[in-house]
This record gives structure tokens, sequence and C-alpha cells, in this order.
């Protein structure tokens, strides 16, 4: 399948998906901090949440109305993730949907919500509501970008993108956005993604494809092994494409779709691991030859979320041992004896023994702003990918002085 | 019972020890790299190692030893880990027991073995071997401290103890030596750690005293979440004290000396998390009305281990958001609407909610050297404390450039 790769696309590129965004001073005066999307005609929705106990009350009304039959859009703040604020929490939260639903004209219960920033801090729900008023007005496809910008908290640049494929003879859009820089870490989805499409598809199928797309892309980074309780991924499809519409898992459509989604999560992914707190470099681990996909995920994970690895590759300094350690106590199954560990092109290790390398090709190659680990286990046919990033100086400074 | 901390104590501290170092240039020159601990008659040993798929030659080496009915001693070097080296590594290391048992005039199977330092790096053996003569012509009761100095890489002070408590009229001595700084995550024994102890008790009881001393005191321990290959934790126990061997877990010499070895193994490690590779600052996490004493362990390690904590604490930030985060994530069993959180004396969330508090005593509070964080689950009895420190700028700049 072709996937192309729309430049400058994101959130608002499938065909009836329009953004709006407002400077509501959550946190700070003068930034983008509110975002809306929506959808022009009632879509299926599907998303992936967070798994820790404590869920934020965006979480939780989100989780409520996307067992809905369709939803219409989302509203989405940055600043203060509205988590361990109790009942107050969850009214604030219910409060901005029927906000947001107003001023588009739905339902509440056809909006969906996420929230991100400090936890425990409450809402100031004056501007927050003003702030949803004012992005309700600007709607428009052309607010995609503004849109992504207000969603982002420590991160230093918006997450977005849009790719499209041929379907039939109907060309299918996905766009995204998303938020991450801190707090990430595998095992659900970590971080805020949002995904539209103009595909035609049952929301059973949209779900499923979800799940697929998400196991390999975004819980596949790692940041910090902090995992957020506001975590959420959306997918929205309202089937203004004109396909005919998806409905078996076992069809090309849906297949093709599943692959478009996954190669839009995987770049969201690779974005989010490469903005992490402080990061100079994105990590990418590669492990291949696992007996399972479960082994491979867990080796790459392990690999990509160690501080010693991570600080190693910050110092530009090809310290393979960090690498075996953090493989050895990942949970995969494989036998010590048997692996080779490549930095880039260079080798460093065969069959679980140091080779004497050149330091300063070594060097060479950590200089780059993309460094690949690839670990061989030569047990079967499996594979894994995970990424990640240096962990800096900056990582502490920024999460010394969060609140401040 | 009475516990007596022996002032200035150390490995050498109960009847029948000696210990030696030397300075074998293994990495820098002119530090103390080796040590040789001896009984001077054969003591029962017990052991714990690394869970690490990738177990280093000595490691292997003393798994295998520790199984024969008495040991006399061990030997550890500083300097190189000796892990991924393949069978000479293995070769090494066998070499390493055998010089060793020479010296002291025993078998080479009644030796355990030990190293720590980089990974994948051949030992320099020659200047090993005559470090290992050198360790064994200055053993003495005086040398406990530069036993203790010669394990350490990145630590910043040597780490022993000792302790005393009286049994049916005889005094019994444990001692201790231990190295840990870097790579320190719970599971397993995450670090070397040595104990002597001139107590008479079967292997059996030894054993079961180590499993149950280290479970709440080393495998408590986190700095970085690394499980290092070649952890290992040894108990030597030479029945020099006279008391009548103790043969029941369930006597009450028994849980005597359990209790003592437990408090020497939790105040060794503490002293490793004060030391946590750039730490500023040592963090207790006390856990407590858990349902069962394993969400009480899972729930307090997974707050020490978290990035987002250590880096807050580093900054005096009273982020609380953070613990509760990691709490939430840590797979412990509790109802999120109960829990309260202290930081110090500071309550700062109360039923899973934030409380206002004042900034200015919570600022005051994390000024200081130790940081006590108390979460209350109100689920039941059980209870635990882990132990970790700051995430620092210092952390990352000697993982940077821990090779060079």
């Amino acid at each position: 399948m072709n996937i192309k790769v729309i430049e400058d696309g994101g959130i608002t590129s499938p065909l009836g998906f329009q953004a709006g965004a407002a400077r509501a001073s959550i946190k700070k005066p003068e930034r983008y901090d509110l975002a809306v999307v929506v959808s022009q005609v009632p879509a299926v929705a599907a998303g992936v949440f967070t798994t820790n106990k404590f869920q934020a009350a965006p979480v939780q009304v989100s989780r409520r109305n996307i067992i809905h039959e369709k939803v219409i859009g989302f509203v989405v703040n940055s600043g203060s993730a509205n988590a361990c604020t109790g009942l107050p929490g969850l009214t604030d939260a219910e409060e901005m949907i029927t906000k947001a639903a107003e001023a588009v004209g739905c339902y509440a219960e056809e909006m969906l919500i996420a929230s991100t920033g400090v936890i425990g801090v409450p809402l100031p729900m004056g501007r927050i509501l003003k702030g949803i008023n004012d992005a309700c007005a600007n709607l428009s496809i052309k607010n995609g970008n503004i849109a992504a910008q207000a969603i982002m908290t420590t991160d230093t640049f918006a997450k977005e993108g849009a790719v499209q494929f041929d379907l039939e003879g109907k060309t299918i859009t996905l766009g995204a956005m998303a938020k991450g820089s801190g707090m990430i870490h595998p095992d659900m989805a970590t971080l805020l993604g949002f995904v539209t499409t103009d595909i035609a598809i049952t929301k059973k199928c949209l779900r499923e494809a979800l799940l697929e797309a998400n196991r390999d892309s975004f819980n596949m980074v790692t940041v910090d092994r902090d995992t957020s309780t506001n975590d959420s991924l959306f997918v929205l499809a309202n089937g203004q494409a004109g396909n005919q519409l998806i409905s078996e898992i076992e069809s090309v459509g849906y297949k093709s779709f599943r692959d478009a989604l996954s190669y839009l999560c995987t770049e969201m992914a690779k974005m989010i691991a490469r903005d992490g707190e402080g990061a100079t470099k994105l990590i990418e681990v590669q492990v291949l030859e696992a007996n399972t996909n479960e082994d491979a995920r867990k080796a790459a994970r392990s690999i990509a979320a160690s501080n010693l690895v991570k600080a190693a590759i910050f110092g530009e300094d090809a310290n393979w041992g960090r690498i075996i350690c953090a493989l050895g106590y990942s949970g995969a199954e494989f036998n010590p004896d048997l692996v080779d560990v490549c930095i880039g092109d260079l080798k460093v290790a065969m069959n679980g023994q140091g080779l004497s390398f050149d330091e300063e090709v070594a060097k060479d190659i950590l200089r780059n702003k993309t460094i690949v680990i690839k670990v061989v286990l030569k047990q079967g046919q499996a594979k894994s990918k995970a990424w990640g990033c240096d962990l800096t100086y900056e990582y502490v400074k920024i999460n010394g002085e969060y609140r401040t």
C-alpha cells in the first residue's frame, strides 16, 4: 500500500473536521492552551486510556462518553491536568463538555475531553469556559496547527501529521496531533493523542485498529517510565471520504486503514520521543530475531527506558554494557550467549561478549541526533522497535522546577 | 531485643574474621581496588544474586561455590565487572579464587567472589593476581575499612557497619560492608553486600534469615531502576561467638539474629541510597495501612523509583502529584479516593485530593538532607519502607562519562 504523507498536515486534514484554539491564561498568559476539534457530521470514535489507578476527571468523563455510538468532537486544555481534584474536578470536566457542546450545537454526551498539566490544581473555570467559547468561535479547517500548539506543556514543538491512501478509488485521509514530553512510559496510551479520519468504518473495527496501531507506536515510547494520570488517545472517523463502510477486520480496506493509522501513530510517537523532556537525541531500539513479539517488545522497551543507557547516549559514550544490562533484566526470554549488539552500523558485542571497536567511529555515530541501537537475539523471527530519548541535565532541571 | 551499634564497626567486627586490601591498578592507580575477607574457621554461608539474565562470571562461580557446606571467605574487586566476558572471564574468576585459596590455605571451592565496574572489559589478570597476594599478605582484623574502600566504584564513601546483641549470655556480632551507587534497583540483591557474623547457625537458617532481611532492606533500595549483572549479597557465619547452634526458625535465637541482620542490612541499604550516583538527598518512602505487605512494597518502591519524584525532590518542589502518579501505576491495590500523602510532617493531600498548604513550610522540609514521604492507603495493617535518592545533574554527568 502507498501511504502518502501530507506536508504540513494535521488534525484538520481529513474531510469534515475543524479545529479552534484559544488563549485562556490557564497557567501562562499569551499562549494557546485550549483547543476544540469537531467533526461536521457525527463520527464513530475509539479510545485508549491510562492504566494509572488515579484517573483524572477528563479520563473518567471520556471513558464514559466514548461508549456512545457517535461523537462530534473533543475539547482539550493544557496547563492543568484536572487530576486528583475529586468531585469538583468531575463537575468541572462535565461543565467543559457542556459548554463546548452548546457552542457547537450537540449533546454534551457527544463530546470527549482531555486535560494535561499540573496534578491536583483546580481549573480556573471562568477563563476556561471563556476559552471554550473563543475556540469554538474560530473553528476552521485552517486552525489545526494552533490546536496542536494549545495542547503543549513542556513540549518544545507542536506534534502533528497527516497521511493519505487510496481505497477503491476514494482518498482516505488521517490527521493527528499529540502532546507528550514527560511522564511518558509504555503499557497504555502514554500521552495525549488525537486522530481524525474521514474513512467510513464501524466502531468495532475502528477500536480494533486503534488497539493494534497503539501497541506498536505510542506504547513503545518511553521518556521516563512515569505513567500519567491523564493519558488518552482518541480516534474519530466521520465517513466523509465516501468509501464503502469497513465492517470486517479481514477486509483489505481494514488492513490498509490499520497500516496507515499505525504509520501515523508511529510518526507521532517518534516526535514525542524526540521531544522528550530535555532530550537532545532520539533513541530507536530495534530488537530482532526474538522468539515472540512480546519478548521483542519487552526487550526493546527495557533498553529504551534505562536511565543508564539514556545517560550514556547523552554523554556520547558507546557503553554497550548498559544495553546488555537493560536487556538482561527486561524479562524477555533469550540466550545471553547469542546476543549481538550494534550501535548504528557498528557491531560492539557479538554472542554476548564485547568486540574491540574503534572508539572514534563510535563517537562519530553517537554525535548524530538519532541513535539506532540494534539487538539481535537469534531466537526466532519476531521483532519490535521502541523509541526513547537521552537523559540530560535539562530533564532534571525541567522536573526540579516543574510547578514553578 | 537490644541491638547495639558498634561505632566504626565493619566486616571484621565479628570474632574470627580478617580483611585485607590491595592497590592493583585495575582501572585507576593508587586506590584500593581489591579486597579479601576470610574467616579463621570454616563458616556456613548464604547468598542472593542478581536476576539479570546476563550473569557475570563471578556471580556464576559464587552461585556454584555457595552450595558447599562451608566456605572460608571471599575476594572482591572493583574497576571491572568481569561481565559479558565469556569463557575467558569464567577462567579469570576461577583463577582469582584459586590464587586467594592458595594464599589463605584452603580449597578454591571454599572461596566466593564478586566483581564490580565496567561491563565487557577483560580483567588485567597479572595485576589482579598480584593484588590478591598483596591483600592476603595484609589480612588483619584492622583492615575492614580499607576492604570497604576497595570495593567502591562511583561511591563517595565506604559503606560499613556492625551491630551486637546478646543471646543466652553470649555476645553475637554482625559486620557488613557494601558498595552501590548506580545500577541500583530492587527485586533482588541490587548491589554488592557482604555480611560476616560469629553466630553459630545452620546453613538453612542462615539462608532463611538472609532472604527475610534482604527483602525489606537491599531489595527496597532504588537509585535508577537498573539491575546490575553482578549483584551479590553474601553472609558468612563462623560460630565463634560460642552460642548454642541455631537450627530452628521458630527459636528465639533465630528471630533475634534475623532482626539484627535486618537492622544491619537496612542501615547499609540506606547508606547506598544516600550515596546514589549524584545524590544530594536520601528519600525514605513509607507506605502505611496497605492491604498486604506486597502492596505496600510495590507502592513504596514505585514512588522511590520515579524519575519525576526524584527530580522534584532535587528541585525542592513539593510536587505531590508526582507521588500520587507513581503510586497509581505501582500495581498496588488500593482505593485512590482514600489516599493521604505527607511530605515530612506536612500533609499535602487527603483522600486523594490536594490540600492547600504553606509552600514555605514545604520548602523548609525539602531543604533537609533526608526527605520522608508518607503515604497512607487506609486499606489494612500492612506497611513498608523504600529508600531512594534525588535525581540530579550529577547523576547524568557521572553516567554520561562512566567509561572515560
